[in-house]
């Protein structure tokens, strides 16, 4: 067994990574988003900082706590959002790690309180069916314990729709947003990734069968165009 | 206390360094935005330069003026908004920096002259309550003193409506684009994104609330793709 | 006066930059676009070569023609769409370079054969009104001198509704796509994306006035998010 | 002719380089995507290999096959797709590559199961009619043999509608996705980003098509922006 030192050295390092390449893809805007990774056996879980910018963030930055939250080291605070990760750590037993964002496409779904469709091949490599969306939370859950009954209500939906965290990496929070979830930080942050370019599709799917075919340009311009780019009296060059 | 000069020297790398973010985050082409800053106690604001590129922009041509607006140095005239800024300052006590931009999508809700709905958490965190618009400005409004009849619209709006400029920092003018403001420069860059955002995320939201669900893939390819790449059967690679 | 052969090696470097510009914002796809200027003393234009790619293309491949689109040195052959450029120039005396591309919101617009409407400041700061498209070329247009044709069917739309180029500085070919215009390369440059941006707001707008709002979220959720981000009672961070 | 070993490194060169291109140019996200290039006087297919990121694969990596698919080199397995490839290289004689994304806007189409129509003029200058939409697949061609039976929908959509895969480089799969092809694999890149770009504005014309014009900005206000910034009067620089 590694020493714990190096084990949570790297799990800052992998935590530091993801939450670096959700900025990259274009799934975290300011600061709205987070990145956890677990380590069951020695009871512990690495977050993003609460509050702190992506772009004067560093590794060492990165916060330890116990299982259920609380910090280990002295340092920042864990991101306002702990208590959800350790919520879904406990209830998923398979999950290594947790990625929320506020992209945009994943965001528009929640907002609607839909669950995200499967709709073609991109999501059926991903999601064993529909991405589901939770119920809105009560005033009563959203006054007390906010960030914990998030993590229940999303619990509660796989539960009553029988839905396997494993083959269903993720889910939308009503009015709210996504949060993710995999193996492993990387395997989280590639269905963080997946869930957004499908709430994409599905939502432009929709558009596009709710259109008609429109007239078509004649053929004599379509003609034009084609055979002054290819074939033996081809002329064209931009 | 910092000597004046050092305190403008400060005020000038901000306000450029707030310019470029725009630039770099797409909320601005070519020169279709400005930011200014003020100074209450030594009773100066610091704005971008008139139609000045923002390539070849540095932080000497940032303009400094009197709380009316009027430079109080030689060199380039202030951004032709400038009256807006100013009365926007007279009337929001509270507030440091202000931002303006054409950014597309809190352009399209000012150009069908609609407020922007709280539709999702994203907008709750930052703006508390809708992104009001403005009326359109009338003939004589526009004729004369067009920039400083601008910052009477804005101010108008939030006192009809009893809106506080610190909970909901930003604006829209009607047929026109965002104003946004904050604490500081850094806070009204972003306070301008997030109205960015949220203006893509609650046109979307409707888009997709008025689409209905179509008809999934059928069970068997979802399978087949699900467990071509998951599980004990798996063989999936792209 | 300066010496002839300066005059063209600096046009060829502005209509270079003008052409590597175009694609740097994102205007051009592949080889779909083309920039000319014009020296109305020399009798002289200088256009992008035909079909040669954006990436290996530089300065000394620009073409240097007539004023009726003959090549004047030994070399490339112009872009195809040269008479389309010589003819604009012969009508619109005051233009002084010319931009193609297929830039796709641009393009939209003159699929469905609609001019832009003025919907907004951002237009109005720009064109003088809506951007005009033209009607569809016949069929002996389109067989015979198509790209001639182009640009008489571009001349007759700003005739027949009495248009002033200099103030339209634009337009769009019928299920084609844009040509833009202007004094210089970077102005016409500038049309080209001006004239992309209001596109895409012009058809955003229209889309958001067809939608109805639809419900916010709670007021507890929004003081819930709003609250724990601001003010005395906040402790939230992501 | 060239000898054998120096062919196949060319060839694993291009096919390493197109695939780069298609994540350079944003078609491929994760490792959603694969390109390959057949020689047919060797009688050996080059293609990607199965499931390597695009992080870390290299040019070594690129895998050597006869034209039934099957290795001829120890090292990684083929794409997943392999058989996709062989049976389209065996049925078109024609074509040199093949490239398979999941390109948003090409799926979206796949995933309404509508051909792409020619609405201007992008699209005639590189497919020669509409972009066709294969069925979908029954329950048994996806249970057993599924990605041969996807080449054979598609090559039977072009036979019984009479196309010719020189003239129409490409398809969707209905609920699944686009592959294009052409003489080299930068042609058959060139062609599967036509596509993408294509199906968008396609996708944008109808949508445009289906709404109304709205009302405009008011005269002053269109008077106001264009001559504080155009003519004798003009004093505007944001």
């Amino acid at each position: 067994m590694m020493c714990r030192e190096k084990v949570i050295e790297e799990m800052k390092q992998r935590v530091y990574r993801a939450n670096i390449r959700l900025v990259d893809e274009g799934l975290i805007k300011l600061t709205w988003g987070n990145v956890s990774e677990i380590n069951r056996e020695l009871g512990i879980i690495v977050i993003k900082p609460s509050g702190v910018s992506y772009s004067t963030m560093n590794v060492e930055d990165m916060v330890v706590t116990d299982l259920s939250g609380n910090p280990i080291e002295a340092g920042l605070k864990p991101s306002s959002d702990m208590a959800t990760h350790a919520y879904l750590y406990e209830q998923f037993k398979t999950i290594g790690a947790v990625v929320h964002t506020h992209s945009e496409n994943a965001v528009m779904w929640a907002q609607t309180g839909r669950d995200v469709p499967a709709y073609g091949t991109t999501h059926a490599d991903h999601f064993y069916g529909n991405v589901p969306c939770t119920r809105e939370l009560t005033v009563d859950e959203i006054q007390l314990d906010y960030e914990l009954n998030t993590g229940k209500v999303i619990v509660e939906k796989f539960k009553t729709e029988e839905l396997d965290p494993e083959a269903v990496p993720g889910v939308l929070v009503k009015s709210h947003g996504p949060f993710c979830w995999g193996e492993t930080s990387t395997k989280a942050v590639d269905n963080a990734i997946v869930l957004e370019v499908i709430s994409k599709m599905a939502k432009e799917t929709e558009i596009l069968k709710s259109l008609e075919k429109i007239q078509e340009i004649p053929n004599y311009l379509l003609d034009k165009h084609y055979f002054r780019k290819h074939g033996k009296e081809a002329y064209y060059g931009q």
